[in-house]
Formats: C-alpha cells, sequence, structure tokens
C-alpha cells in the first residue's frame, strides 16, 4: 500500500470517485465470519473498496448469484514441477482459481544456483499470478551427489531481504537443524534478521523429536503423514498443509485432524504437481474440492487455503474479499460439492473463464538459465557395468510412490564380469551422469520393477540434483538418449534401436519449458502412450516421473546418485555386488 | 530470535544440555488446537524448548495439575488511565496473569510530546511486563483545544521505525481517513512504508460507512457498541477486541458476536483502566473470566487473549506454549469459571504469586516528563463567570459513562451579570486551564448533576489534552486546587474552605505517578470518601473520572475546552447563555 494508492481507494469507496468495476449480485464468501453475504463488489485500481450499493461503476459483471470466492493461495510449490515456466504456470493455474503461489526454486536453483533465483524473480514479476519465492534452503540437498550449485548463508544473504522473498524454503535438514550445525543454523539466521518465514520439511518428525526443530522457529509442514502427526505439529506452533500434488497427496489422510477448533492452523499446497494433474483436475481447487466432497465445511476450506495462508506469510493485502485488499476472486456456482473457478479476476480484470486464460502473461526470456548440459568423458562405454559377482543388489520400484526398496538378485555375466540383460528378468540398468560441471562423473546399478522390454529413457529431471539419469537394457540406446538430452539442453528422451521415440524438450535449466501447458499435456501423453505401447512400461507406474525420484537419496530406501548406488538406511554408499 | 539463542534452545530441546526449568505435571493449553494435554515443560534462556519428559533441569516446579496458560496479552490499553508509571504498572498487572500489552501513550504525548515517547520506552525496557508500543496518531485530539504537543507524520517517522513501536495507535479522526485529508494520508504512509500495523477507533461506524475507514488498512477496532458492528467490522478485514475498562465496557455486549467459525478474529483489551479496577478485578484475566462465565468456551477466551493478539500484532515469539516461544505463562487451577493467575512465570521466572510480585521492577527516573504545568495569568479572578442573561446551557452529567447531555437552566446573576451559586438547584462551575504553554487561556462553563453542596475538586487529567479542569460552588476554592496542582506538578485534589482535603500526586505529566498500586487505589479511596461524605459528589459518579471527561470534544453532547464549551453535535463553540 502507499499513500496515493489508498488516496484513491478511500475516494472510490466513499464515492467520491467512479470505481472501476462493480460485480453485481455476489453471494460473498466472508473468511473472517466464515459465512456469505449477497453483495454488489466494487474495485478501483485493482483493490477491492467496498460493497456500497450506491455506488458507481464504469463497467459492471452481473454474477447473478455465484459465490465470489478470495483467489486461492498454494502455500508451498515447486513450479518446476509442472514443466512449465513461470508465465506458462500462471496461464495454467489462473484459470483454476490460483491467485497466490508460494513457490520455492529448489530444483532450479540446484541446477543454475542465484540465476536461478534471478530468472524466476524476474519471469514472474509482472505476471497475473502472484509468485513469491522461498530461498531453498537445502542446495545440495545433500552432501552425496553433485548438485549445479551450494548456497549457503553468504548467498541467501543476497536474495532474503526481497519483498518477493519471504523466507527460507523447506529445511529439509532434520538433523542439521536438531544437531544445531553452524552452517545450517547461519542459514536460519538469515531469516531470523529479516524476520522472515522458514518453511519445514520433517516427514515422521512428531512428539518430542520435533521439539528441536520446531524450537529453531520453523513455522510450517507439509509432510505430515498422519492425523496425529499433524495435530502435534499444530500444537507445536507450525502451521500444516494439506498437499495435494501428483505423487504425493495427504488432503484425505490428514482431514481428520481438521476440526472447527484448529481449523485456522491448516493450509493448502501442491508441492510437486505433474502437468497432466493440473490439466485434468485442477491446482489448489482439485486439493480443497477434494476436503469438500469428504466432508469439511466448505467454508472453513476456503478460509484455510485463501485468509489462513495470507496470515501465515503475512501477506496483508490479500485472502479476503474485504476493503482494501486486492480484487483477486473468481466466481463459483456453488461450494457444497467443491469449487468451480468459473470466472477468475486478477487486480479486478476478467483473466479466465471456464478454464481458459484470456490474455496470455508477458513472457520473460530465460537468462544464464538455458543449455546448461556441462556432461564431459562420457559415451557408450562408460554404461559398461562391472560386477564382483551374480549377487547383486536392486533398486526396487514401488508403484505409486517415491519410496524404493532394497532388493536383491543373482544375474548373468559376461566373460569379462559385465552385467548381461536377461529377457526373462525385469531388471534394468540404470545410470546417473553429472551434468553441471563436466567432472565426467557417472554411476550404475540395476533396478527392477519398470518393465520396459527394450530400449531407453532418460531424463535431466532427477531430484534434488538434476543429472541426468537414464534407463535401459542396453549400452547404445541409453548413450543416444544421454546424448540427445546433452544436444537439446535438457528434458526427456525415450531411444528404441537406435531410433528416437519422443523427446519432450526441457530448455529451461532442463526441467522447464516456455510451451504451453496443452503443449505439453499432448506431448507427455503421446509418450506414456509409447512408453507402456512400444517400450513395455508396466502401466501402474508414471515412465518419467518414476525415473525422476530414482536419484533422491533422501528418501527410502535404495538410490543411485552420480556418486554411486546409495542406502539411505545406513546413509552410506554401498557396492553393486553381494559379498 | 538470533542465531546463539536458537543454538542454545535447540541443544536444551534435544536434550545435550540441562534447562533452566522445568514445570512438571501441567495441564498444557494449547491455543493452536484449542485444547489442553498433560505436560511437563521445560525452559532454557527464557524460552520454550519442549514437553519431552527425559530432559533434565536445573529447577522444577510441579504445576500439580493446574492449567498452564500463555501469558495474557492486553492488544490495546493506556498506562496512564492506571495512574502508574511503566514500572510500577507491570507489578499491578503482571500478577493478573498480563505478559504484554500494546499501549497507545496518546495521554502522555498529549502533555508531552515526544519526550513522553522516549519516556515511555525507556521506562517500559527491561521490566517484565512486555510493553510495545503504537505511536498515538491523532496528537492533539481535536483542533478545539490545546495540547502539549503537535505530533504529525514528520514526528512519527522519528519513532515508527522503533522495534517496540507495532505501528500507529487508534486512528480516531474518522473524518479525516474516510475523507482522505493529506495529513491524515501522510501519517498512515509512515505505517505503510514499514508494514506496520494501524489501530482503528470508530465507534458506531458500520456497514457502508466503514468502507472508506477499513479501505486505508485499519486492522483493529474497540468501539464495537453492537454485536452486527463487530460483525460487519470483522467482515471488512479487522481484529475486534472485547473491551472491559472502567468506564467502557464491551464484552457482554459483543460476546453474542463470538462463535466458532469467527473467534479468530477478535481479541481482548482493557483501553482505560483505573487503579481501583485493577485493584478490585484485575486486568485482562477479568474480561477472559467474564466472558467465560458468560458462556465462551475458556480454549477459545484464552486463545483471544494470547495467539489472536500475538498474530494480529505479528509477535512471533509469544502467544502460545510451544517450543521457541517466550516461557510466558502462569498457572491456574480451573478455567472453566474464569482464569485465575496463581503463580505467573515471565521469560522462565516465577514473578508473581496469588498476587503478589516477588520483586518490583526497575524503576526509571523520569526525564523531561515531570512537572510540566505551564499556567499563566490564573488567579481568583479567572473563575468569574459573567453571563449575558439568565438562560444558560448547562453539561448535564449522565452517570456512569463519558456522555454528557446538551442541557439548559436558569440561573441567578449578581449585579454584575456574574453566576451565584445557588445551593438548592445542582449545577456548579466548571474551568478548564491551559497549563502547557502559558497561554493564559481558561474557559468557563456551568455543569449539573455532580452533586457537590460546597467546595472544589480539580485534576490535570482531562482527556485528551489534560489541561487542569476543576469544578466548585465558589472561585476561591476552585483557584486555590488549580494553584495546587500547579504546585506539585499535576495530580487530584480536592479543597472546602480554603482547606485542601485530599491530594493524589501525578508527578510524571500530571497522568502518572512512580507510587505503586496499593498506595495509588488506598489515597484514591480515601479521597472517594472524602468527596461523597465531604463534599457530598452524588454517589453513582466517579467524582474524579467524571470530571476527567467533560473536557473531551469528540463525545457527545456538550463539553468544555480550554477554548471554551463545545457543542459536539454542532462540532463548534457556543455560548453559555442562550439567546
Amino acid at each position: 500500500m502507499d499513500k496515493r494508492l489508498v488516496h484513491s481507494l478511500i475516494d472510490a469507496a466513499a464515492g467520491r470517485t467512479v470505481s472501476d468495476l462493480a460485480v453485481l449480485n455476489a453471494e460473498v464468501v466472508d473468511v473472517y465470519n466464515r459465512t456469505t453475504f449477497r453483495s454488489n463488489v466494487y474495485v478501483k485500481n485493482g483493490y477491492i473498496v467496498g460493497f456500497d450499493s450506491s455506488l458507481k461503476a464504469k463497467e459492471t459483471f452481473d454474477a447473478k448469484g455465484k459465490y465470489l470466492i478470495p483467489s486461492l493461495i498454494d502455500a508451498h510449490c515447486h513450479i518446476e514441477s509442472s514443466h512449465l515456466s513461470p508465465s506458462e504456470f500462471s496461464d495454467a493455474v489462473v484459470p483454476c482459481g490460483t491467485g497466490t503461489v508460494i513457490a520455492d526454486p529448489h530444483e532450479i536453483c540446484n541446477v543454475t544456483g542465484l540465476d536461478g533465483m534471478r530468472y524466476m524473480l524476474s519471469a514472474s514479476e509482472g505476471i497475473p499470478l502472484s509468485v513469491f519465492l522461498m530461498f531453498p534452503s537445502c542446495v545440495p540437498a545433500t552432501p552425496f551427489e553433485h548438485s549445479g550449485a551450494v548456497l549457503n548463508a553468504e548467498e541467501i544473504e543476497q536474495f532474503i531481504g526481497n519483498e518477493r522473498v519471504l523466507g527460507l524454503g523447506e529445511m529439509m535438514n532434520y538433523p542439521g537443524v536438531s544437531g544445531a550445525d553452524e552452517s545450517v543454523l547461519n542459514k536460519l539466521d538469515c531469516a531470523y534478521r529479516r524476520k522472515k518465514n522458514i518453511d519445514g520439511h520433517a516427514p515422521s518428525i512428531f512428539g518430542s523429536a520435533l521439539d528441536s526443530y520446531a524450537v529453531a522457529g520453523i513455522s510450517t509442514d507439509h509432510e505430515c503423514e498422519t492425523p496425529e502427526e499433524a495435530r502435534d505439529k499444530i500444537r507445536k506452533g507450525m502451521y500444516v498443509m494439506l498437499r495435494e500434488g501428483t505423487a504425493c497427496r495427504n488432503v484425505l489422510q490428514l482431514l481428520p485432524a481438521v476440526d472447527s477448533r484448529n481449523f485456522s492452523r491448516f493450509l493448502f499446497c501442491t508441492d510437486d504437481r505433474q502437468p497432466q494433474s493440473i490439466t485434468e483436475d485442477g491446482h489448489i481447487n482439485y486439493g480443497v474440492s477434494l476436503a469438500i466432497r469428504n466432508g469439511l465445511d466448505p467454508l472453513l476450506a476456503i478460509s484455510m487455503a485463501t485468509l489462513n495462508a495470507a496470515l501465515c506469510y503475512k501477506l496483508d493485502d490479500r485472502g479476503a474479499v474485504a476493503p482494501g485488499k486486492r480484487a483477486d476472486f473468481f466466481l463459483s456456482s456453488s461450494i457444497e460439492d467443491g469449487i468451480k473457478a468459473e470466472e477468475v479476476f486478477l487486480e479486478g480484470k476478467l483473466v479466465a473463464e471456464y478454464g481458459k486464460i484470456i490474455k496470455k502473461a508477458r513472457h520473460t526470456e530465460p537468462v544464464n538459465v538455458s543449455g546448461k548440459m556441462d556432461v564431459k568423458g562420457f559415451s557408450e562405454k562408460s554404461l559398461v557395468l562391472k560386477l564382483k559377482g551374480k549377487h547383486v543388489r536392486v533398486i526396487d520400484i514401488i508403484p505409486g510412490g517415491v519410496v524404493t526398496g532394497n532388493g536383491d538378485a543373482f544375474v548373468n555375466l559376461d566373460k569379462d564380469g559385465n552385467w548381461v540383460h536377461d529377457p526373462d528378468a525385469d531388471i534394468l540398468k540404470l545410470a546417473v551422469v553429472e551434468r553441471h560441471h563436466g567432472t565426467g562423473l557417472s554411476a550404475l546399478s540395476l533396478i527392477r520393477g519398470y518393465g520396459m522390454k527394450h530400449g531407453a529413457v532418460a531424463t535431466s529431471i532427477a531430484h534434488d540434483s538434476h543429472n541426468i539419469i537414464v534407463i535401459g537394457d542396453n549400452d547404445r540406446d541409453m548413450a543416444l538418449a544421454v546424448e540427445k538430452l546433452v544436444e537439446i539442453g535438457g528434458g526427456i528422451t525415450m531411444f528404441k534401436d537406435g531410433k528416437e521415440l519422443g523427446t519432450h524438450v526441457l530448455e529451461i535449466a532442463g526441467l522447464m519449458t516456455d510451451s504451453a501447458l496443452d503443449e505439453v499435456t499432448s506431448t507427455l501423453d503421446s509418450m506414456h502412450t509409447i512408453a507402456e505401447k512400444e517400450l513395455g512400461v508396466n502401466e501402474g507406474i508414471d515412465p518419467f516421473m518414476t525415473l525422476s525420484f530414482m536419484a533422491l537419496p533422501v528418501i527410502p530406501a535404495l538410490k543411485l546418485t552420480d556418486s554411486g548406488l546409495f542406502d539411505v538406511a545406513s546413509f552410506g554408499f554401498v557396492d553393486n555386488t553381494i559379498d
């Protein structure tokens, strides 16, 4: 707010000037009293000025009795998971009723460091969606892999004062906080000194174990697994997020924790939501509707997705339809069985109707975040997996999640002791190739349960360091897939018998694209079909997302990084061969 | 929070170091889930670290199953109304369970300007009670009187950045906001630029009239008169305070507005609470208990008086018993019929037991705020009330409030046309004598309903400009009373037949004293008895507080300032004589 703006709002509210817009006959959702009331809503210079039906307005829009709901706030997301650049992401989620996101650019910063922060800030400036950022607190996520950057307190310090940076992103390093590691405390201190928020990430941590984490002033968590855990985190002063992403979904799990006494401490978030999920089901509106359909009072659900998030992140100018708040809202014919964003207004302008954006968001050319694919010394020969014996460890894919099993198997070796694919066993080769610094590092292991009969699939989305990960039965297709990604600057690709079957280009850091959501979804849909029909990937698993989580060494049980096979339970590297 | 402190808290929470204090067997009030749980509570360096019963502590305190409640927050008060200096105020309200107050030093700043801000900041530093200040937004309160200072945006700018100044105090100038007056906008802008709060004060303003006030980002109101007004202010985004002061009390009036859906938008405050009310009934605990006894869920009531206020004023370090929050709490045997502060802990130290403070607060010598009593050209002759006729206006006292009636009467005049007291009519003379700048200004009028038979009462507490106000039947006693106040630097005094009957010295700005609460109460009690028995003041009215509101020209209907008789309805001065 500033004086001049407020002056104009007061004049309009008092009827001394004409408002820009009047939305007539709306059933306004009052997220403060958690009730509704029938009124006109007047807007001036992008802000709501009041409800006085004697006011005049330049334009009117008849809401015809529809519910007028404040724009939804996604309290925690990674825009990168949508595969979309910020402007395309805006065009994708604004029609879903989302007006504001608190985004943690953890993925792009793992690849491009501060250039990623700069890009995310500039590319999200001046677009219809309000994008606030949390500075990623854990880059790299672990010391067991090579990411594109290392971000410590000195780097945080450069951005934490930015008005659109609301604090420190999900602090995944529970042992570091609870152990009072100096480097972790230095990061937290950047937020303390600016009085900014610190988001949490503490799966399955509750009770006594939680105290030494919450005591550091960590104010949210989006990783609760049970209602008991959620209520305990709330007791410890944290806001708990009901997350409905693509892989991780816990709205239904956590709903029993929400009651009429504690609902003010819950938020909604998407965390990681894939393009297809946005196309098919929506965004935050999906989680809210799911909660409503499963018994949550619609007005409590809406206030959780709006006012609560605004309070948590101290966004005083939004989260409600009230005088002085941004004119970000949407109309929905009903709220009883979920919400629909039929007409969406941001800053008092109609920006989307029935799921379609009216005018595309301003596009920002990616700078210093494109084509980063510094792979050195890689060839087909790098993929030869020499084993000390036939009894080996295998990563067991568990469908529908990001967790794997720590399995074993007996495999065939050639005369040199190299692994040989057995067409009758569902075991494939997995490789992670370092792509940030040309270190020439790569590591190999075996993986079971993917189903592919023949060919290779590679992706440069490989949480959290986003090296290239490739799976295949033969080294030639695998090598071709890796080389293709290097050539195009990142993406997802499939090869079979030396032939490229399909490629999804992710030219921004190998994670995102400036293509629109429908294009991305259509490419991915056809690639999914090819993966299933031509490569034989198991129907029950997502061929690309599953692959993306095989290099994530913070999630159990057995993972592969560019430095080797990692056993999460013992928190160390292990050999492919079992003695 | 800072890094070193957090380091020590984490170590204690994780059990690597010994805590300072363990409160054992407490029924802890969880203001987030609005429930309770049985636990030990561990404290280190003044902060709560956790609930893990395996922790060790240097000292223990057995709560014996009592409720452990976060310290209460008074969301809006004028410390001056207690007649106590900040350190004595701390000793008075801490035993009531109050841990934090948001104080608006409106009174002392009207007398002493920025010296008052400086004094209130320094005198409230390092005392057990946490005192945050709101910079007074309306000094002087009106242009119809002479206060000791004029505070505009330039003055606000000097203090608004202070960590303990949370924003701009109650904006009483509704017409100025709604009319978008430049000088008012300049004041508001000081808060906008620092992202600080702006408290409201808008009695009986709701519906459409409220929009042009709320749109300026005013975030609280403590002047609601009806449940409808309260719910409307909440709808417009304001927190509504349930106030239980001495003269103004609206907890019971507004309680019907509070429900299980909107309770997160209500706070408790005292506004103006006289010393006797604190002694007899308590402080914020009284309002909370009153609400509970009248049907409000005790856990909602407690969360309104703690967490809600912390959220409203963005005091992230308090308002709950949770890891990382200040160890400010008290024990109460029950909560079902109200709360009692039996043992009070601030920053983890036992500071009060059963209403008694254990160690007096650090005292700060008043600087530049004492003995300011610049009265020039005043004598008994100044009190001669010459009238143009016998039909006169009289201020009609209405018992129990601050509102007066605009009455008329026929009075006796001497041969010179001067008013003569009629022992059979309950009409007395009232004078307001300017005391800040030696202007020699004084004004006279007539007042009815005080009951005094013979003598004079004078006080330097006269809202909001705090000139000297004196009432009497004869000029000699009135003059002596005024001269006494000038001599002692302010206070309350009574004279009869040239003899001083009792005096309450308020050496700090003529508003407050460094005497303790019990001394103040005992002085006032005996003076009340004298006023009633020896002067004959009506039993139904407070002889001193009533007088203090007779010079307040923002409250209807007829008031007297140093500049003349003021008719609030026509918002202008009127003559004593009716044509």
